[in-house]
């Protein structure tokens, strides 16, 4: 059953610990991480090619002109792209590619590949999404007003995600990410292929005997 | 997030294991399995209950006028259903509840259920699916052709399951239906109350800090 790879989209309402459950999920498993390309400044320990793909100004306007991106976005001063070079040529190898970006990025990627599975992770309730900002200690109040803020928006995207997934325990919600995407592989939709072959073998071999 | 159950279909070619593979499932996961009910005689070793549930005609015609089976069906001689009153209950309480029924039962029960979930099991290829029918070694030729006829003229069917796993080494088998009913819980449109939830809980504490 060789076919193309699944393009997969996690997101997440801030401090809900997305960033570690993707980390594992490439430990564990045989994924593909897509790096973003950025025009912002490396902060100290960041490596280039690994964090993220550092560029100019010029360099990731030049690269818009040129469809480099599957996706982008400007935050702030600072531009974000998913290169698309990677994603494509993984996904044509039959690899599983993991994009780890925000919701309207989320979205915008939908559109273009109406195949990704989109995969919002999320908290067991709010009480504890806020506990564990706060926990972080290393943000102020004003700080996480504007994350819960923020994820209050979110919930109005939650539906267009085909899964959510609570990470309350980190091992099992790696897991069930990884279940989920395995699923998708099992999709009939996504094996059409293989029943004409096996109807086409059965049809031979019926002939044989 | 509590919900219902999931209800499970499975089906597969004769020969593919499909037996085994809803017996490991049982074993390792929570899952309640359906026992069918039949008018035909039990052979050496089959327990009332375990099995089936042996009926006479008439108890089964009796129960087929009260609405008793989701889905029921005559074979030969002998009558074959699906009681309703277990996999309702079990589906009420959140459990997971797997069928193991033939491909046209199926079609009965995505037509009432349409959340059922519809799981075929498949081999390899078809020279494996072959040489698994010979190598039981209790079967003439002329069964093997039939069997092979009827895997023929079900891969037409089997575009209208919504999953098709292969049973190449049967603990990877099991591990993937598990986890294509895993993600059938963590579909979105499964859990929308969930996101109401979060949503009304978050307005809660953005009210509070």
């Amino acid at each position: 059953m060789k076919k193309k790879g699944v393009l997969i989209v996690i997101s997440g309402f801030s401090g809900v610990g997305k960033g570690t459950v993707v980390k594992k999920l490439v430990e564990k498993y045989d994924y593909r991480l897509s790096v973003s390309a950025t025009t912002r400044a490396p902060r100290p320990g960041e490596i280039d090619g690994k964090d993220y793909h550092f560029k100019t100004v010029e360099e990731f306007e030049n690269l818009i002109d040129y469809n480099g991106f599957i996706e982008w976005a400007q935050y702030v001063e600072n531009y974000y792209g998913t290169p698309r070079k990677f994603v494509e040529e993984e996904l044509e190898q039959g690899h599983n590619v993991i994009l780890e970006i925000e919701v309207q990025g989320a979205m915008h990627i939908k559109e273009q590949y109406p195949d990704a599975v989109l995969i919002f992770i999320t908290a067991p309730n709010a009480l504890t999404l806020k506990e564990r900002l706060e926990g972080r200690g290393t943000e102020d109040i004003k700080v996480i007003r504007k994350r819960l803020k923020r994820a209050y928006e979110e919930t109005d995207d939650m539906s267009h995600y085909d899964y959510l997934v609570v990470n309350d325990d980190l091992d099992a919600c790696v897991d069930e990410v990884h279940a989920v995407i395995q699923a998708e592989n099992f999709k009939t939709s996504k094996n059409k292929d293989y029943i004409t072959n096996i109807k086409e073998e059965l049809a031979q071999i019926r002939k044989e005997i």
